[in-house]
């Protein structure tokens, strides 16, 4: 078992509907052991990896972004949810549905700030239907960026958006991999 | 002239209004050098102080929070914007009015992750009429925890935000304090 998956089952509070919160170290409280462990398993694994920036979506994948970019020296860009006076109107955009607050909302990069060149590692906390990667991707796809892998904090691999991720050759690495949770609260990981 | 203030003039956009843009290297690229000098003068200029807890809000807030933590070996709390299933039904709340968004938004905190026995930095990337921060100190207040500091990256000294936290005692540390913006384009700042 690995430090994510200990984590989850020490601290991660279920609730109806499928939802794993885990607030008390990542999603609304950060804490700074659980973030180290988490930007060394993606150091680890994409190191070797041709990447030079490193894109994610607000709020929380910013946090795992940033750790993650201090070890591999890269620049973070985050995709904007909300309209802001202070967006370029030059910009790339899609929609993205998000499971946790039942809305659609649209997904900005700035132009300035994703190209051609770009070779992307995307990084996010949660993985279910995958409506969040594969918006980050078609941002990718406008700008002719390539996306050179994914990295996913937390995949409930029950859901199917990380299967078809992969399906489309795409490299996903996910900490803690959820196969199903339990009636009696528990929580049951994917064998490796 | 400081980091953050030569960060500005090479790379700050001047837009209509008075809104500086500093989406090339903190609020939608984030540069991990400048993350570091930012996080490095807050850590130099509070490391002293007797602090428990990191306060931010979403989004730009939290890659400066993170970046300081690892310094100081704190947890950090991200303040929250938007309604989400996941947020506990027991939490403080406050009202925030977002100048570059022009609009009010509701910000919240959990009650499990801010308590009467928390010493609190609160860090935030912009100081301006101060209603972000504001906001973060009566969510403290709510809690019944100590502002022991507060770190703005970038404040709009003529606006009256960050005077105000000062006369009302709070130790304010603002890494570039913007005087006026100039006809020009040219951007002056406070001499220290």
């Amino acid at each position: 078992m690995n430090k994510v998956e200990e984590l989850i089952l020490k601290r991660g509070e279920i609730k109806s509907g499928n939802i794993l919160k885990v607030d008390s170290f990542l999603n609304h409280q950060i804490e700074i052991d659980a973030l180290e462990a988490i930007a060394d398993a993606f150091a680890e694994y994409f190191s070797q990896k041709d990447i030079n920036k490193i894109l994610t979506i607000e709020s929380s994948g910013i946090a795992i972004a940033v750790a993650l970019a201090q070890r591999l020296k890269l620049p973070v860009v985050f995709a904007k949810k909300a309209e802001s006076l202070n967006l370029d109107a030059e910009r790339y955009s899609t929609r993205v549905y998000s499971f946790t607050k039942q809305k659609e909302y649209n997904v900005q990069v700035s132009k300035k700030y994703l190209c051609a060149d770009d070779k992307v590692l995307i990084v996010d906390d949660f993985l279910a239907l995958g409506s969040a990667a594969k918006g980050l991707i078609e941002l990718c796809n406008q700008a002719g960026a390539l996306v050179e892998g994914i990295g996913i904090v937390i995949e409930k691999a029950f859901q199917n958006g990380g299967k078809e991720l992969r399906v489309q050759g795409y490299d996903v690495l996910s900490l803690a991999m959820i196969e199903r949770f339990n009636e009696d609260g528990s929580v049951s990981f994917c064998s490796r």
